[in-house]
């Protein structure tokens, strides 16, 4: 067993080209000897964006607060805290914030898909 | 792209022995395509509990709401929202509502391994 609370996980920058103002955790990873999936939450600060983009994985999602816009596929979708996501695999998709606080999510990968933004 | 908010969701009692004042909601499954694990919220209501018992397959919980305990291996720990938890293979494992509100959690698994729960 292994327990962390988001508020003691390290918060990096996430340093990917046409994100903006996104901050990464990495709640439960291969370092915690998770076999299959790999937790993570992104706090998409105001004026915030992840990057428009699609990759051969899926996402699960979770959405816990703020307020923002899911750009799926080009189509533009609302989305409010517990809206749970499935992004299927090669879905163009990207968080974009729209409101004056964080919009906060947990967003859930099979393990190792996302190693380079550890 | 599929998404639900969680009070949109199908909300079942769980029906295991020894499982107290609980419900399920099958947020992200099979039935939306996923490919590989499935998300899932359970409500552990006032006096609620979940049974205590292992399985081969791991957990990965995060607390939404709600005070209570997770009994891991026979040691009580306290658990409180926004704690993100990993319940390896074969832990024992139960939680337990010690608070007047619910406890609410999303808890994942990897996809089939709770099929008796739909």
């Amino acid at each position: 067993m292994y327990i962390i609370n988001i508020k003691d996980c390290e918060e990096k920058a996430v340093k990917s080209e046409r994100t903006l103002n996104t901050t990464l955790r990495w709640l439960l990873s291969s370092e915690h000897g998770v076999p299959n999936f790999e937790m993570r939450c992104f706090d998409i600060k105001k004026e915030g964006r992840t990057r428009y983009g699609s990759h051969p994985h899926e996402h699960e999602v979770l959405v816990l607060e703020g307020k923002g816009v899911l750009n799926i596929n080009g189509e533009k979708k609302k989305i409010k805290p517990y809206d749970a996501i499935y992004i299927a695999p090669d879905e163009y998709h990207q968080f974009i914030n729209e409101g004056e606080d964080t919009l906060r999510i947990i967003c859930l990968i099979p393990k190792g898909k996302e190693d380079h933004h550890k």
